[in-house]
């Protein structure tokens, strides 16, 4: 399979560029009956649209989710779910004149080497906009994964550089940046403001957990949780890096340190991230991943054109100072994804 | 597919356990006409073997591998290839007395409430040895890419919490731990053996990097190549972290710094890891990889047996200090197994 | 991969139903640069549509394909291609008095089963209206073949068990049922006639011929060519039999009237169908494919309902007499779909 | 995936070819806890043995399975199931005078043309003998769906253009040639004897009955279970048609006869062969194939060499009459292979 598709069994395949007629995708292998309307996908999407904090553009789009095929009288049947998100507002004019320059950070100059050829409105299909598919599949995931108890949340733990000090699972929705806790919020506030009056932009952190997992998900050697997990994560443009549970601070421990005793009352702790040799250990499910920095400061960059010549570069448009929080949504539909994937994975064995 | 299967077109399926007759693999999609030996194969595979460093166990396996097909007259034929080796120091009786117990970091627990069933002898397919399948995988990987100039370094970066200063690219297989510098390894010996004495084990960091990587290789959405390597290196044992160039120092970086400026003599940079988009670019691809400590340490453990009671675990039998060195080799092979695949996938455009 | 998805390079996923807002698909794999149109798929796809011949229902669909992406300024870029073909003409009420009832012939008692709840209109997903998407994907790998001068022909053998005499690959989408010759013609109205006035229906015969295939094509053991041509043609709806070169036929020959000779001029017949040890020799493609008559006849016929009482059912609404000449296009699509997919996994050997 | 894998959830991978060390396979998704022996698996394989009826090769092979992996204690634990049967009695010599010789109806014109190279001993990976991969992974699938109580039932229909009369189920594996019935069995024994003399080969006609296969198994699309089915059968070497429930039968038929009337008591006819809509029914799945004569003819035969100059063929070696009956166990272990994946697919829904 080529990669505009993800999982096994629970697959969601998508198309679209950001400025083309719009973007959609079709979802293979969600088990029949499960309640699905338009407006809980709706919803989830509504997380991600851009206009809500001061991190993001203020572009309008109002990202309306239609669905296609595979839901009847308000129950999915079990075939193929299509949906579609239709652009509203892509101004095409607005990138006519980066149309032969490499954006640095993005990218222009990687799709010209692979393609020969590319659609340059808005980074057609590596834009980011591509997201809006994965919310809506991961939704559509959501929404099966309901119906046996299980949540992920998905919050930011670090913007910046300036790291949270708490983490309230509680209310983390209505909060700016989907921080991790308010306390943080006017810290960071401050620091995007700053950062926008320098022309610039910023990066972060985002956990993600997930309870009430069944243990037994992953499969042995290759398509252990975790891997598919980290698989997941960086497959969203500007993730660079991902830890489940202890992650990198796990390098420089002793063993007897990271090892999680099991009492009777079950484990002591949770280095492991709630993933013991692939498997799901029915603890917690813990993923850090870090987010760079958008390549699209305001500021001029030097860079080259399809001809190798230098050039000066400035960027204008539309531009967010930070992929958190649109992000947060979209990493979190991807767990979504690959729990799905694994819960019906794992009925082989029952 | 089920997770014995790693790739989309050049593809390793693996079977095998540490206490039986022995494990192999299957390559599927090699091109015709690559050059290929059992002694070609043999020579990764000794890297891998322990019993070399300070921190390795004792244990002597000679770790044969045996061609079983695909090839003919020292060529690949373009089938399949299947590669066998076989267990021949795998003493049973050593694990009778942790047959119903769980042992802490390890997957007993997890396979127990997967599979209903497992088998207890030295971890049965989570052990740490069926990675012998993935290093011979990978060496056919590696002599497909080696006919294209493809080359893969990896060495350790970090050991115990303690890190490198250099990076020396030369001679890294002949070093021990297959560290990154000679400097560093007499003070990682010491820390080894300190441990050793504690009855405890050490966790550490690996650096891999491709050079000669094409531009191109990767595929927009969810198979970027960079998520499809964190995907390779997670699913080996006792990986809990995966970074694609800075990583996540890029979290904490402003866009105008981590931005690769590019001039008419190429990158100016590398804080990308030779990936834009998800794509390469035709840098350096740089992944670093986190390895938790061996959870079996000599030390008493608490822990549960299957009947749920608390009981305490002393391992014998032989045991790593660390899964470093002898997971550099592991991890070398998932690089050149991602990377052959996707060199195969991108023939379409050409 | 679920069953909405065709190919492993070239792959084609779709969506939809008779009776929801539309139809449509993803291409994945489709090479950059490629020309390609809206009007190029809807001369395809205006093949298909229904109310042409005198086999054919009297429903009036348009059938409007719209790209959605992966098409830039008339090539393709390489990534996803998305299409829709929005749904005209559905009456739903024409199908809730069947509600309840399983139609013979039809998939509602099994869809019933494997689901336990299915979108009765018009067939939901099993409806032969899917096949509109299998045409616009396989016009996209038409597209793509094209530029290698392979071209494949249609035609039907034999309808209503009369066969035609002889074979005209010239003027095969003027001739009503895309006939094989135009003596056979007046034939085959005339028993649709007949048999349209007794409230039945009838199946055929459709025969198809790819030329200019490169040898080469195919992959040993599982995926064979003429196993995946099996495959793809079997997929259709009301298909029940498919045959390679000789097909039945070679099963009642000596094995020295069977082989194909070769001398220095080339082979001398073709009972193979072009396909030897499941990879095409360079000779002409040959697949027969048999048709079942269309379950949905005008005469009262006997069934059951939902609760499992007997009912007479007299089915309303608008139908074929005959699947042929639609499904012609739908099998040649399906054709090029198997195509493409080998000749890109080809490349690899290359 | 590459060719030599078979199936989604339940797969199975092979490799080997007839000169080689030997063959064998891995199958991945056979749930655990499922009891299966090498005894078992070795009686499923003998049914496949040369040297025992008069249309046999008298070549001695006695094919030994050897389990590899993924059993515990006499009981699948869920990963990976590694198998290996040597090759014992594999003379190179006797190929070696049709080295640069195409021989007709064979791969070797093809993979040449494929692969620029190929194994030319006894075919490489084109031979027939890569079926014992197959048969034990059949077994495999087998094991896990006694489990359910289904049973699949394989049997020659015709041999050489005569059809047997008669279909007694009890008895097939006693019976020479797996005959349909005993009534038939000298008279294709006369038939064979008199080819034999003749220094010719014979095709047939197999047919496969499986029972007990619950409702509701199959994808909707392209995964039908008939679509699935053709695709296993025609990927068996010699195979070039396949039908499902009455076939091209069906072609000829009027609607109003070939459609399954259902009354309170279930099914009144099962021309479907049990398939509707692509999804199992309930009823008995039918298949039948078509085999080609045996391309090793005795008799002196026109062909060409690797430098197109015409040379005249005679075949030594050991050689069968016909295909049947050694497939015949090789059809049903891919009709076992086929069911036990969409058995596991169809959990999904439950």
């Amino acid at each position: 399979m080529s990669g505009d598709s993800f999982g096994k069994i629970f697959v969601l395949t998508t198309f679209g560029e950001s400025h083309g007629p719009g973007l959609g995708g079709i979802v293979q292998g969600c088990p029949s009956g499960i309640p699905l309307t338009e407006s809980f996908l709706q919803k989830e999407l509504d997380l991600r649209r851009p206009g809500q904090g001061v991190a993001s553009t203020k572009r309008k789009e109002s990202d309306r989710v239609k669905l296609l095929s595979g839901v009847f009288e308000g129950k999915t049947t079990g075939t193929a779910i299509g949906f579609f998100i239709a652009n509203e507002d892509a101004r095409s004019k607005d990138y006519s004149k980066i149309k032969d320059i490499f954006r640095p950070g993005h990218a222009d100059f990687s799709y010209e080497q692979k393609y020969g050829l590319r659609d340059y409105r808005g980074g057609g299909r590596s834009s980011g906009r591509e997201t809006v598919s994965r919310v809506v599949g991961g939704a559509i995931a959501k929404a099966f994964l309901e119906t046996l108890g299980i949540k992920v949340y998905a919050y930011t733990l670090e913007l910046g550089g300036i790291r949270a000090k708490d983490i309230c699972l509680e209310g983390i929705e209505q909060r700016p940046f989907f921080a991790s806790s308010q306390e943080v919020v006017p810290i960071w506030e401050k620091r995007v403001q700053q950062v926008r009056t320098q022309g610039d932009t910023l990066g972060g952190i985002v956990e993600l957990v997930a309870k009430n997992v069944p243990a037994g998900l992953g499969e042995p050697v290759f398509d252990k949780l975790d891997a598919r997990l980290a698989y997941a994560m960086m497959s969203v443009g500007a993730v660079k890096a991902v830890e489940i549970g202890a992650g990198f601070a796990a390098s420089s421990k002793l063993g007897s340190e990271n090892n999680d005793f099991l009492t009777s009352k079950g484990f002591c702790s949770n280095h492991a991230g709630g993933i013991l040799g692939g498997i799901s250990s029915g603890q917690d499910i813990i993923v850090r991943v870090g987010v760079k920095p958008i390549p699209s400061v305001a500021k001029p960059q030097k860079t080259i054109n399809k001809e190798g010549q230098e050039v000066r570069l400035e960027i204008g448009g539309r531009h967010d100072i930070c992929a958190i929080p649109r992000i947060v949504p979209v990493l979190k539909a991807m767990f979504f994804l690959t729990l799905a994937d694994f819960v019906l994975l794992q009925k082989r064995n029952k």
